[in-house]
Order: structure tokens, then C-alpha cells, then sequence
């Protein structure tokens, strides 16, 4: 029997990325056009139906049956229905659409939608660094912190599929006021943003110039090598404040691994090993003991590829 | 048909809380010995035992047939094979040892043990507070705080049986040092024991004679009622710290409903009504949305009901 083949969609806050592939994660073609996330829901959408009619075209081309499409979304998605609510900063006029809707009419094949994380985790997890695993933990670090919950080889959304938010949970009650409204949320201290965040002020404090418009994760990274002193303090909080973090998850969930996913990520392994250290040092013994901390390996792929995933098992729940 | 009967025993720090009941949470008879948790394992498997014997007893002559034994203990426990790994300051010897097989061996019926806030958890879900629920959160607010989590229906217990220490989420990273060799846990803050901790020193800071035997978080709540203004700081502190941290749970869970359990949660609805006020000024807006915060129903007897439904549970998985 020929493998299905589908579509993966990826809306990211600067970039649509997406791709036509099979069942097992083979990809045929792969797509990127900028997002436009500020502009009205209808531009969104017509954008992300031309991004499927891209592949569509392709596929008929090349005489491949496409049978469904998955998308990977900010905000909450009633996974049931295909009902956004609730929209993000990026994406302001983003929500109260009905996904499996609006889109399946537009392009005639089943769509089935879900919230960006955890599509992202279920990439990781089906074809990436979880692949051996059942019970996972996916922490997303680059603009802000998403999270995705793998508990038994399926996504864990929440009573109202709006849980996973592991960037929200608080680290230091009494500090950094966070846009969620609480303080101290983890996201505020070990976010790209964050730590570019607190570069420049240490920068300030020490009057070293800095190149204003080179600032990210990747330059702050390349600095460090070279053992400049802002750069290092920055990112040895960085490691001591995400590490804090993870301690906290091994201890509520207890997971066989938690990826770390996100342009922090590609810092290496140096990073990498300074996380592990901090979280195994603040972890307790038993719920620690055999978990693995590792980057994701999919990098921008993670999002359609667990898009897709995703829609597949829908595909097969319904019918 | 009948009903099946079963044995359930709840093995806490000061008693051994144990019945005879249904399947159904029909209670027969219950009973009451100390636990001596400071001896060695082969004192307090005997008195197991012996808890165990007095109701086959009872049985017997009311000719109840019983059919199975379900144990709630501290520690981490394989629930597959009945190993109980890890111990606990209150129990230091009780560790590496197999219940089902050394207590099965003991008293000729199958004995299935679980880890004491699971069997918690499981006994508000099915019997108490969360009967109407899938998805919740349990809290055991007393000398330390222990937590069951109740995914989809089922305990999550975490890939090695040792997730859940919701007591052990950091929520102010540079504070108090744990027990547990991190520090600023949530247990630090909003235990009863911390809480007892901070009236002392409020005391002594303001120079107010307290009568130190009598002092319990239900001594404290009175004290509150009565206006007392260094167990009003001390107690709105634990209402304030406590919502901080369920606050991180809903973010992380979305649960349907959060179950506070334990000497503290039965302070009353002042006590719940501020915890729910912090709890829903510092959860995010979605994942919060419907989410209950309730006092556990069952007291002392959830853990005993809990173990019962757990040991049928695992005799229907074997047959």
C-alpha cells in the first residue's frame, strides 16, 4: 500500500512554512512566504490558501494524491471543531475563525488545525529528537517560551486546549512583570528577548558599546565564545534561569526527555551542557533520574511535520 | 450482580487510615492504628498486616467475600510490579521493598500499591470533589504539599512513577532552601509547617507571647477569624503564595478543576475565596477560563477510597 501524503502548514509570526509530505515525514516540496501576521483575518487566510494551493499544484503535477491538510497555529484551537480563540501580540486580528472551515472550503480537502506548539512538539516527538519516547516535554525558547506536553505519545492540550503555557510558569514571584498579566513567568528571564533584553542593559551599566542592530540570540552566542563579559553574564543567567525552569517540569511531570527547541537552541552544545547542569542540580533525584535534555532536531521543520501528523491521526479518528 | 469488596489502606506519617468498602465507595467498616513510621520495613509491613487481618476478620463474620488489597504509601512506587523505591524523611526505612508480593504473601490476596497523593487524587476524582471531571489537579496542602494529577480520566504518574511533586515547582528562585537540596519551592511558602514557621517569627519580631504547643494551622485560622494581626500577615502570605502557585498550574494544565486538600484546605471558604482571587488575577486568561478551585470532600478517607479504586482498577487490567 502507497503511503498517504498531505500538507504541513506553519503559521510563524514572520514566516508561512510549509510542505508537501508523507505520512512517515518524507517531504516532496517545501514552501516559505512571510506571514503578514498583523494584517486581517481574511489576508491571513487567503495567504495561507495560496500557500496550499502552491503544493496542490505541485502534487498534480507530479501525479500525487494529497489527502489532507494540517496547520500549525498561534493561539488556542478547539481541535474538535477548528475553532481559533484567543489571539497573540503578533497576531492581533487572528482568532474567531473556524480553521477547518473557512480553509477546507476554499481548497476542498479536510483541514485540521492546531495551536503551534504542539504541533511542534508532535514533530519532534513522531520524527525528531522524541522519537524513542512516549512521555515528553518540548520547550520552544526564541521570541517568547511555548511549550508542548507529550504524555503517552499524545498531545497533552488541557481541559480547553489552552494548557501547555510553560513559558507562564513563575520563577520569581516578586519579579519581571509579564505580558500575561503575572510576574516573574519564566518567559521574562530565559526568552531570546530576555537576554537580548538584558545584554543591552549590562552594556549601559558597563559603557560598552554595542552594535544595536546585530543584536540576537545567534550574535549574543558568538560574543560568548569569545568570553566578552556582558555577553558571559548574560548567557550564564540565561542557562541558570531556563535550567530553574526545567528542574520545576522534571519534578511535576517527570518526563523520559525535554527537547529544547527555538533559535537558543542552535547555541550548542556548551549551552546545552550548562542547562543540563543547572536543571540536574535543582531537579529532584527520582523524577530526574534517566531524563535527557536535547535540542530539537528538526529545526523549522518541526511545525509541518507535526501539522501534518496531527491531521493524519484527525483523518483517522473521524472516518 | 454484587458489588466486589476490597480492602484499601492509607499509610500516612502519624496513622495507617484503612476500610473495608465496594467498588462503589460503599464503606463496610473502617480503622485506625498508628503508623509507626520510624521503625524498620518489616515492622511496618506486619502492622499493615495486622490492619489488613482485622478487617478479613470483620469480613468473615459478616461473610463478605473480599477480593482485593490497594495500598497508598509515601515514596515513589512501580505500580506495575509493587515495588515501593525512595523514601521520605517521615518513613527513612520504608524503601526497596515489593508490597504486592511481601504484603500479598503475608495475608494470601492480591495487593496493588500506589503512591499516597495518587491514590489522593484518585479518590476525590472518582468519590469526592472531582466526580464530574477528567482533567484536574489535586493539592495537599499539610506538613509538606503533595500532589496527584488526573489526566483524561487516569493518574499521571510520570515515565519512572515519580512526577506530580507539585510541591517542588520553584516559585521564587533565590528563596527559601528545601528540603529537597533546591530552593524557593512551593512547599517552602505554603505549607502548613511554613506557614506555622512565619507566625513564629512575626512573633518574635513583634514581641507577641504565643502558646507554642497549641500551634496548628487550625489554631492559626482562629487566630486569623479573631483578627490576630500576626496570623493575619501570616495566613494572607499562604493565601497569596499558594494562588501564585496554582496559578503556574493552570497555565501548565488547564485542568477543569483544582482540589485543595489537607489540614489547611479546611480552614473554609475565606481561605478558598483568596486563593481563588490570586489564583485568577495571576493565571492567564484562557487556560483559566471555567476552571474550579474547590476543598477535597472525602478528608482522611479519600486516600483509603483512592487505593481501593486503584487495586480494582489494576485486578481488572490483569484479568
Amino acid at each position: 500500500m502507497e503511503e498517504r501524503v498531505g500538507i504541513g502548514v506553519d503559521l510563524g509570526g514572520t514566516n508561512i512554512k510549509y510542505a508537501l509530505a508523507s505520512e512517515t515525514g518524507k517531504i516532496f516540496k517545501e514552501g516559505l512566504r512571510p506571514s503578514y501576521a498583523q494584517s486581517d483575518k481574511m489576508t491571513i487566510l487567503s495567504n495561507l490558501a495560496t500557500a496550499v494551493d502552491d503544493l496542490m499544484r505541485y502534487a498534480r503535477s507530479e501525479n500525487i494524491r494529497v489527502d489532507v491538510v494540517g496547520i500549525g497555529t498561534p493561539g488556542n484551537v478547539n481541535i474538535e471543531t477548528g475553532m481559533l480563540m484567543g489571539s497573540t501580540p503578533n497576531f492581533r486580528d487572528w482568532c474567531d475563525i473556524n480553521l477547518s472551515d473557512e480553509l477546507g472550503s476554499r481548497i476542498n480537502l479536510p483541514v485540521f488545525a492546531d495551536n503551534d506548539a504542539n504541533v511542534m512538539a508532535l514533530g519532534e516527538a513522531r520524527f525528531g529528537a522524541g522519537r524513542a519516547y512516549r512521555n515528553l516535554i518540548c520547550i520552544t525558547v526564541g521570541t517568547g517560551i511555548g511549550g508542548g506536553i507529550i504524555i503517552n505519545g499524545s498531545v497533552y492540550r488541557g481541559a480547553a486546549y489552552a494548557g501547555a503555557e510553560l513559558g507562564h510558569m513563575v520563577i520569581d514571584m516578586e519579579g519581571i512583570p509579564c505580558n500575561c498579566g503575572s510576574k516573574g513567568c519564566l518567559e521574562m528571564y530565559a526568552s531570546a528577548t530576555a537576554m537580548i533584553k538584558r545584554f543591552v542593559s549590562y552594556c549601559q551599566r558597563d559603557k560598552v558599546k554595542i552594535d544595536a542592530k546585530d543584536l540576537n540570540a545567534a550574535y549574543l552566542f558568538e560574543l560568548y565564545q569569545k568570553a566578552h563579559p556582558q555577553a558571559r553574564q548574560t548567557i550564564d543567567e540565561s542557562i541558570y534561569y531556563l535550567g530553574r525552569g526545567l528542574a520545576s517540569f522534571i519534578n511535576i511531570f517527570n518526563p523520559e526527555i525535554i527537547i529544547i527547541g527555538g533559535g537558543v537552541a542552535d547555541a550548542g552544545e556548551v549551552f546545552l551542557n550548562g542547562i543540563r547542569d543547572v536543571t540536574f542540580r535543582y531537579a529532584m533525584e527520582k523524577p530526574a533520574e534517566n531524563v535527557k535534555i536535547e535540542r530539537a532536531l528538526l529545526g523549522n521543520r518541526a511545525g509541518f511535520l507535526g501539522a501534518l501528523n496531527f491531521a493524519f491521526e484527525q483523518l483517522d479518528e473521524i472516518s
